[in-house]
């Protein structure tokens, strides 16, 4: 059996968005392995239930897992703020989310202690920044937004057009005028409106990227548990699942991870 | 054994746009019983491949005929564009989708033999208005657009905004400029556009509501297979089901159908 250590790192989201992550996971450990799960089947999760988020969260593991990786991105804010706690308990790996990486930068960021949070209907709905941002600082005030139509609008390709700046000032401006200082990209498809976001927040906010600051987070703990790939020469390699046809996602992949990758298989996941 | 045209009726959708089908059946057949399923666990189809909606259409009238149906209506685009011949083959119920009703009516109501079609982009890509009209006059012209962001949009509940004027301007010019005199709205969210929508391509452009016209078109078919209720003073109960949980259904449904309807039920669907 190989050394835990060179096995890949599996990585799920409920479509592409989680893209982003693996993408800054390839920059920051390009000698790693990566296997991609993208459930584009029943995406998207952030309008589900939370009792479905984990049912749907816990099959993607499970396929996972069954590769054998040595460790499990959940690459999906919502997937994170719900099913984290589900996942840790039921399966022998390693689980990293997003949340804790993405509250922590935003906490080293702020100068204010006044921080907003943009995210799905569910993300935001499970306050799982607010809580862990006030387990850590009890000072600091988050002030957070449902902002369902930005994935459709990314999804669309619509990242510089003129609605989607139109969008964007109708969900951030109730924030602005909080007088946050610093904003959480708390959706793994939001690194692609950055540009549009910082227009519209202007430059004094700073952008928290949950895709960056996941993939740092993933590094750090590998190291820390002893599990980073030990050759220093090797290329890792990526592969991708989805659970609907491939045509799609290989097309609008290329989007996200900037870069081409091989094509995707579509796969069946076990029921949970 | 019940009589067949004492049981219910059958009526599916990937989420809640279906629900203003039912809303005009319950308007064109108030006696009638009515079971409606919501597949609001893996919604939307417009964005999944069609073999992934085939499935889970095929999932959805299972889960209908099981419950005693005299006829399933498909009450989705979508899955009427690409499920409708492989449930008509599959199940031993008339099957009637929404397509073919628009289809006909858009024909009817056009003069200059110029229609533009709006839907999802599985319906759109199906090309299935496009197909049903070419065969019944091949000299109507059929202008078709994907309108992606649309379903979010009234999902959002952003009906009135300006946002969503902006986004049909975007969708409809591309039609108006080819001198449309007839629209297909091809999706079941689109009747709660339809103010913007008639603001957007102006009052000498027919709207054609699928949901409308196939409420009329089950009627007529019911009555012609002789599957109408009988009795002539009874009031049709509604019963309706989930397949994710029922607190965001129950909230949303009153806006589509127009009235309270009783609390959903989540189910499990039988897997294909």
């Amino acid at each position: 059996m190989a050394n835990a250590s060179e096995l890949p790192i599996g990585i799920f989201d409920s479509g592409i968005g989680g893209l982003t992550v693996l993408r800054q996971i390839r920059r920051q450990l390009p000698r790693e392995d990566l296997i991609y799960l993208g459930d584009t089947a029943r995406v998207p999760y952030g309008t589900k239930s939370p009792a479905t988020v984990v049912r749907f969260a816990c099959e993607d593991t499970q396929f996972l897992v069954g590769q054998n990786v040595k460790a499990v991105v959940v690459a999906c804010n919502t997937a994170s703020a719900w099913a984290l706690l589900a996942l840790e308990k039921r399966f022998p790996v390693p689980i990293f989310g997003v949340i804790v990486p993405g509250a922590c930068t935003a906490l080293k960021k702020t100068r204010s202690g006044r921080i907003g949070v943009i995210g799905t209907k569910a993300t935001i709905r499970s306050e799982a920044y607010k809580r862990v941002i006030a387990d850590r600082n009890g000072r600091a005030q988050v002030f957070a937004q449902a902002c369902p139509l930005l994935v459709p609008l990314v999804e669309e390709g619509w990242i510089r057009h003129e609605v989607t700046r139109a969008v964007l000032r109708e969900y951030l401006d109730p924030l602005l005028r909080r007088g946050i200082d610093t904003l959480v990209l708390g959706c793994t498809h939001y690194p692609l409106l950055k540009r549009a976001i910082r227009e519209v927040a202007g430059s004094e906010v700073a952008l928290v990227d949950s895709a960056e600051t996941c993939a740092q987070f993933v590094r750090a703990s590998l190291k820390q548990l002893g599990l980073l790939q030990s050759s220093e020469s090797r290329e890792g390699w990526i592969r991708s699942y989805v659970t609907d046809e491939t045509e799609q996602f290989t097309r609008l992949a290329s989007r996200f991870v900037g870069c081409p990758i091989p094509a995707a298989e579509k796969v069946e996941l076990p029921s949970s």
